[in-house]
């Protein structure tokens, strides 16, 4: 047994999976084999939770069946609703009131809490349709109104929109924000996922997995760069300057211009390519091309400076957060949006460890002291 | 970098830590160096959070305002305790219900979200003096009776006994009660600190760090070990059998028997020598020897039949139950209490890994299909 210290746990193997794959040097993220792209553009966020959780893409009437199932569990509990107003009134963070709601809706699933592993899959496919119904009721309640109630005959993506707003979504607003599901539904071992499988491993239930999830995402370290990019994106335009000029008096006060670089892609992230094309369409749609020329102009600028060619390209959070704002989903709400995704793959990853099971428990190094004396409080 | 599988991390040392240590060649469990049995023998749970929370033991002086300070803080929202009516109500378990409480504490919370880090300790200490709140409000509100609210006079153990009963403990069930804390405060790297350890190192905040080891601790492979030997001493009750002989039975039938064996002790657990004692206390106190007849009785038995000698030793559970029972703690808080105390190490070890913080993210080795063809829905 090598002493050596894996700080971060860097590079350390700790489990085969069948899941994802990320290739960062060419810029490549599969799912079971199957090219994000192609995933992004030809599957619903349905058939990609099929394929995560089933193991392959489903047929027509495998798909019905299932996204039929989970359309069924949209609906929470009032209990649920009336907490989330409270938190709602307290003004809780959004990723803190989605990890209080999503650990509540254990109390009303009616699994037997003996099953736990057996259970994950059935567990999961609830979580993952009620995460929205909390999400959009919290947002409502933040701003002063009602909750909207799960359309059933809606897709996953384009209920949480009717449900956030109040009216269906036009096509291309649901097919963007479908696309964004996909694109964020897996990625590896990051470390929300890899809480997930710790907890999954003591043999607890799926709720316990998923809210450690959510609470590791909450980190800034992990989720909320997406929301980052907006803040700046935001600043740029409340400067009124170029965003070029802005981008190049940013760096000479040594800021970062967040968006660009990934600790695993060393060329631009295909999950941003793709949602480069979305928001190009949305701004054709809605004739707002504010945030697309944004973007487009420090992409193009920081690609002169040498940046890409340095590795530093754009990922995924350099778009995600201009597609949402164009979606006119609020700023606080883009990393609960990244959970509402990234449960699948939490699901995913824990049902699959659990199926060969190991405890996962590593060791710390003792560098406290040894054989303290112990002093009584009235001689101290 | 290897690429050798390291299934549940075994072995691999992902941190170092001046907290606990095991040696369970001789039994012996120290925090920050001092013996565990002084510690319980000697010192207030107060004084073991200070320890463990601020590096060394407190001063008469330091301990009063570091009480006082907890104390202070018991106190929990009306709006969670009509949350925790609520799990109570929908008859959700025991570790869920505090998993959302404490969850939705930080919803009240005063420190600035941006904080993270540097509040680890201030929100820590919130948690750890709220927490018995709600699991009493929790068992009360169950057994439909109204929550008794705290009372700052009383020290952590009693308050917390006296929530739960409506009654102030005698002194030989506070004692006890402190010291079964004590004893549950931390043991190195488990399944629960390292999920806190984990999510703390996207510096999340500590609510979100507790909350995911509530979720690992309630998985039947980590906590709840405590909840099964109870059990089995019921069933012993029930059959009205002589307790050795209920044993051999079992044992004839292939059952293992709780409380015996530990990964790491080969010998017994120096916990379970401080509890043995103490529910020999309570025995005499009460005059009720029932437990403690029957599991002086089973490890006599087990320790003739060699199981000992083989590293099979009685571990802290084999006696917490009885210990409990003899409190008048239901079954299945155990696992609650356990959490009540072990939240000192969760906050304890985020407090110490922040200080150098490297967010902790292994990998995994992709065992999926390569280049998946895919085939649109229309056409599978």
């Amino acid at each position: 047994m090598a002493d050596e210290l894996k700080r971060g746990l860097e590079g350390v193997l700790v489990a085969e999976s069948d899941l994802s794959y990320v290739d960062g040097e060419v810029g490549k993220l599969v799912y079971r084999g199957y090219d994000i792209e192609d995933l992004a553009r030809g599957a619903s966020y349905e058939e990609v939770l099929y394929l995560l959780w089933h193991g392959s893409l489903p047929t027509a009437a495998e798909l019905d069946a299932f996204a039929a199932d989970l359309a069924a569990e949209r609906e929470v509990d009032d209990d649920v609703i009336e907490t989330v107003r409270a938190l709602a009134g307290a003004g809780e963070r959004p990723m803190a009131a989605l990890r209080t709601a999503t650990s509540m809706l254990s109390a009303y699933d009616p699994d037997d809490e003996a099953d736990a592993g057996e259970a994950t899959l059935r567990q999961g496919r609830r979580i993952t349709a009620k995460i929205p119904t909390v999400l959009a009721a919290f947002e409502r309640v933040r701003q002063g109104e009602e909750p909207v109630a799960p359309d059933p005959d809606l897709s996953h993506a384009g209920n949480f929109l009717y449900m956030l707003t109040g009216t269906e979504p036009d096509d291309v607003s649901e097919e963007t924000f479908d696309m964004a599901l996909t694109l964020h539904a897996d990625h590896g071992l990051n470390a929300s996922t890899f809480t997930a499988m710790v907890i999954g491993s003591t043999m607890a239930d799926v709720y316990s997995g998923v809210t450690g999830g959510i609470g590791a995402l909450s980190g800034p370290l992990h989720g909320g760069a997406n929301q980052d990019v907006m803040e700046v994106l935001h600043e740029v335009d409340a400067s009124s300057k170029d965003p070029v000029q802005w981008v190049k008096d940013a760096r000479d006060d040594g800021r970062r211009v967040p968006g660009f670089g990934h600790r695993v892609y060393k060329v631009k992230d295909p999950r941003a390519n793709i949602l480069e094309e979305k928001l190009r369409d949305l701004a054709e749609s809605s004739g707002d091309t504010k945030w697309l020329d944004y973007t487009t102009a420090i992409e193009e600028y920081l690609t002169e400076q040498g940046l890409v060619e340095e590795g530093i390209a754009p990922n995924v959070d350099f778009y995600s957060g201009s597609v949402y704002d164009s979606l006119g989903i609020p700023v606080d709400m883009y990393t609960p949006i990244f959970a509402m995704s990234r449960v699948g793959g939490w699901i995913a990853h824990v049902a699959e460890y659990q199926e060969d099971n190991r405890l996962i428990r590593p060791r710390a190094r003792y560098t406290g002291p040894e054989d303290s004396e112990f002093v009584p409080l009235d001689e101290r």
